[in-house]
């Protein structure tokens, strides 16, 4: 599958998942309908054949606020072909909740021509009765932005490479269109080794008051990165040492973080498999294995309570007093789609017993 | 403190955390450098006051780049004010990690003005040495997005009232800019009462092979909602039911769902405090009170890994032989920001020993 496939996929998953969980019941494989049986297959910008103008022409028949009719027989007429041409709809396709794709790869270049052509568009699904408009405007067609807005549409996301643009057409009902992503997610790794000692850093970029403190290794997660791998990879990136993970022992939930969004931040337990310290330089100004009672008898440590709970959940655990979360990979067969299920040990359970997390030494 | 205030904080706190995570230890309070001792103080768009000239011809005499020496006089000839006024710099303020952030309040409405004054600014900044410029367009002046693309912006994320853009000067160093929001997050309820039975839904928009499907309430937490007040509500939109929250039980990590976004979906333990079903007519079909052996014993759940392991977690917990998390609210002196700490109880804590979830029984 190249990547303007996945794309368009995962933008009716989004549809879908507008609505429901993806956990709780969507598919993996969703239906592309082009709804040919009620005449209102869209063409293509650039069509200039027969067949094309005679579908469109048939699709017109209909179409009220267009309020002429045309056939195959008037495509002989190279001026009439021109102003028909203006007049052509958008390429789209429908999805499962009763709205409609634009197809981002059969916009016209022209700003005009989009501007007339998605006029267009808008009265025939209006018309049509369809609901959630999706119009993905790469970023190569950024002239057709301010276009889009004039029209009514408004900025659902971006990405480096495109912005993501949506209508919501029914007056009447409230919009269904599913939210942007919301959170960040981050991970900080409490690596402990035989001697007692915590891995900490000192970050190059820190406010006055937090200046000479000595704090975990932390991170945001990479796209598509899991939470076990990201500790890992920051841990290595910050402070050159390797680790394996052992367990999520806590999460944090914060809101209006950076941009608004909302952030959750994973704590994360992991056991040292090396010592060398080798730091990143762009990010970290120094970093080293210091004595865990020394680490939190650091008087912005001491006296938080926030992070003087985190070292006594990491504490307890170490005493088998704690289950952490730990990760198992699992395919549901509602997605079909691999994921990271983390969760304790359940009693009985005999796939797991010889992991159980709450009982297993780390050392 | 008004909304545009929090928009612009939410910036600068976004740098902030690009490199650090929030949790350790960036601040609540960003500083505003506007960096007047650096003969760099930008003016607005429509400024025509001397003062504002005669600061932007001091500025502009240090720009080797624009080619000429301008002063106080010379602001008697209008044709020089007109053509001053195209090469006036972008009104912006420095932020913490050596880049610039454009102020959207401020922005020329005309294309061509903007066009101009973002050369401007650009030859200005990379000239200072600044790395990560933001750049903010408002909805209502998208028309100002072509330009800055033009430009060599990249669309970095957008939210209903605009889009943001950003460019990177250093050519000789790796973006360090943080990304944009990477994850939805998604609650599932399981709801069961005295009687071992299971709130569940049918939904209206399913796919075939899940059509009769019995299902636990799920759905998006909304914009800054927290996990638990998210899952009750969720359930009480689905099912009319009212419930309190009690653990989060399990959290699935999945990637690539919505919009290629990765997906968090935690599953939570909730109290019925209520019976009666009203189902809501736009997303549900049906739904109603399960005995838990026959939900589990329906194909789709029975053949299911995931599900079959959720249940067995859920079943676990009630036999007390499995420690959910639970939310707990905390500020922490790093960020001074109230959130939510998830965790087990540890034991020899004598402010939370009545709540310790591991042992505590629901009914």
């Amino acid at each position: 599958m190249d990547s303007v496939s996945i794309s368009e996929v995962t933008v009716f998953r989004g549809l879908m998942h507008g609505i429901r969980q993806p956990f709780s019941g969507a598919t993996i494989s969703p239906k592309f309908c082009s709804s040919k049986g009620e005449g209102s297959r869209a063409i293509t910008s650039n069509a200039s054949n027969t067949k094309s103008q005679f579908v469109y022409g048939e699709s017109l028949a209909t179409t009220a606020d267009l309020g002429y009719k045309m056939n195959a027989v008037n495509l002989k007429n190279r001026t009439l072909i021109s102003s028909v041409k203006e007049k052509l709809l958008l390429d789209a396709y429908d999805d499962e909740y009763g709205g409609v794709v634009v197809d981002h790869e059969k916009l016209p270049s022209n700003p005009n021509a989009f501007t007339s052509m998605l006029r267009n568009s808008l009265s025939d699904w209006r018309r049509k009765g369809k609901k959630g408009i999706w119009l993905k405007l790469p970023v190569e067609q950024s002239e057709l932005v301010p276009v889009a807005v004039k029209e009514g549409f408004e900025y659902h996301h971006a990405e480096k490479g495109y912005v993501m643009l949506t209508y919501w057409i029914p007056e009447e009902e409230p919009c269904m269109l599913p939210g942007n992503a919301s959170h960040q997610v981050g991970v900080g790794g409490f690596v402990l080794n035989r001697h007692k000692e915590v891995l900490v850093v000192q970050e190059k970029y820190c406010t006055s008051s937090n200046a000479g403190l000595w704090k975990l290794p932390t991170g945001f997660i990479n796209e598509s990165e899991e939470i076990f791998s990201g500790a890992v990879r920051e841990v290595k990136e910050e402070t050159g040492v390797d680790s394996e993970f052992l367990e999520v022992i806590a999460f944090r939930h914060a809101h209006n973080v950076a941009f608004e969004k909302s952030d959750l931040f994973f704590i994360c337990m992991l056991k040292p498999l090396s010592d060398k310290i080798i730091i990143d330089n762009l990010e970290i100004k120094a970093a080293k294995w210091m004595p865990l009672v020394e680490f939190v008898e650091q008087p912005m440590i001491k006296g938080d309570k926030m992070f003087k709970r985190v070292i006594e959940i990491c504490e307890a655990r170490l005493r088998h007093r704690y289950c952490g979360l730990s990760p198992h990979r699992l395919v549901s067969t509602f997605d079909g789609r691999p994921s990271s299920l983390y969760y304790n040990v359940v009693d009985g359970d005999d796939n797991d017993a010889s992991q159980s997390n709450c009982t297993a030494d780390f050392y």
